[in-house]
């Protein structure tokens, strides 16, 4: 019998925001494999920390964060061995995801590499979409608005069709784009419309306008934007 | 003091995808509202109901099913009435929400008429979009994929243009629209490209193409295609 290979959804951060099957199955976790960056502490393993136990095999899969973090391919194929050879064993390995496993989130690249040997379970998580609306205070859509969602790294031009033509945008990854994407929702006159929320559901989470929003974001920021059938200013509809 | 009006998200429906702060503020609750079909159990109350303290008041709002979940006004309009009341008297009032309560969710109809006169915190929920993609067993969106959020109910033209400009959809609230939505998909050659997930996360949860789809689709049902970068197929990318 082999083990299992489980993709774990840790929510936003707060590590309330864990579902209680992550939680069961970190708390009995033998074996426990996470992204982290090349100085400093994961943030995925954090916001399990108080969960994981203290004889747990940790595989951290170190991924240099550069100006973007491009997938670095020979980490997770270095991992997936060492993971592989846990589930030759017998043993289950969790893997720890920030938000949801599958909501662009880098497990894909251990999951297109073990799927096909082992079984894989992928236990759902509180997205960073979910946590950003949350931290807004707002609905983001109703009824039958559209949502899309857009990677901030996109090409200005593709932003702007896709904004024009939705009720309700989330851009995520704003990080290093924040200026060019603030001066593009301007031309489109909808900065009224669009809120910055950094670091959801931590304490040291900010919401705010996206005029009033610094000139640099971390990694973990959004942009919302509402126009649709307006659910933020909607008393009784 | 007046109470705090809590959004609770409970996830898609297994009860262990509750965050870990749901269960612990349902568990120490006072007073409970959550939306109820005319006959039959209450699904949102079905997620809760282990950690649903005995002594609670719960205040089901009945919402009348018809072929579609047309927003009851009047039925939120008393709902709201019954939790103000609990809350002028200093008690904490806790909605409880499937899935994510600001993700196309029925909260927004009580957070409209009250979160000018009271606190509100919302406790964001797996979706039923993170159930559905953990369902399918596979990435939904991956790096810079666009992701297309589409209400089932839109007009085959709406919906075609969105599904033609994004490289990862997900369809919702399929129900009803399932053969329509099925023939939109065929017409426009990506059948193979597309699944269908219903009761995501439950015991009775079914994953197949959509080719394969039953033709009746219960309310809690989905689509999702992918024809990106094709992370679904990818080994090593």
């Amino acid at each position: 019998m082999t083990g299992k290979l489980y993709g774990i959804g840790l929510g936003p951060g707060d590590p309330e925001l864990m579902t209680l099957k992550a939680h069961r199955l970190i708390t009995g976790a033998r074996v426990i494999a996470y992204p982290a960056p090349d100085s400093g502490e994961s943030f995925a393993r954090s916001i399990a920390a108080a969960a994981i136990p203290a004889d747990a095999i940790e595989i951290p899969m170190i991924v240099p964060m550069r100006t973007e973090r491009f997938p670095a391919q020979e980490v997770y194929a270095t991992a997936a061995k060492q993971i592989a050879a846990h589930l030759h064993d017998g043993t289950d390995v969790l893997v720890l995801c920030e938000g949801d496993p599958f909501f662009y989130g880098s497990f894909m690249y251990l999951f297109a590499r073990l799927s096909e040997a082992f079984g894989v379970e992928i236990v759902p998580g509180v997205s960073s979409l979910a946590g950003c609306t949350a931290a807004m205070q707002r609905p983001l859509v109703a009824r039958n608005d559209v949502l899309t969602v857009l990677p901030g790294p996109l090409p200005d031009g593709d932003l702007e069709a896709r904004v024009a033509a939705s009720e309700a945008v989330a851009i995520m990854k704003v990080g290093r784009h924040l200026s060019r994407l603030r001066a593009l929702v301007e031309r489109m006159g909808l900065l009224d419309r669009a809120r910055y929320i950094e670091r959801a559901s931590l304490p040291n989470q900010r919401s705010m306008t996206l005029a009033d929003a610094p000139d640099k974001a971390p990694y973990f920021s959004m942009i919302l934007i509402n126009k649709g059938t307006d659910p933020w200013l909607a008393q009784t509809p």
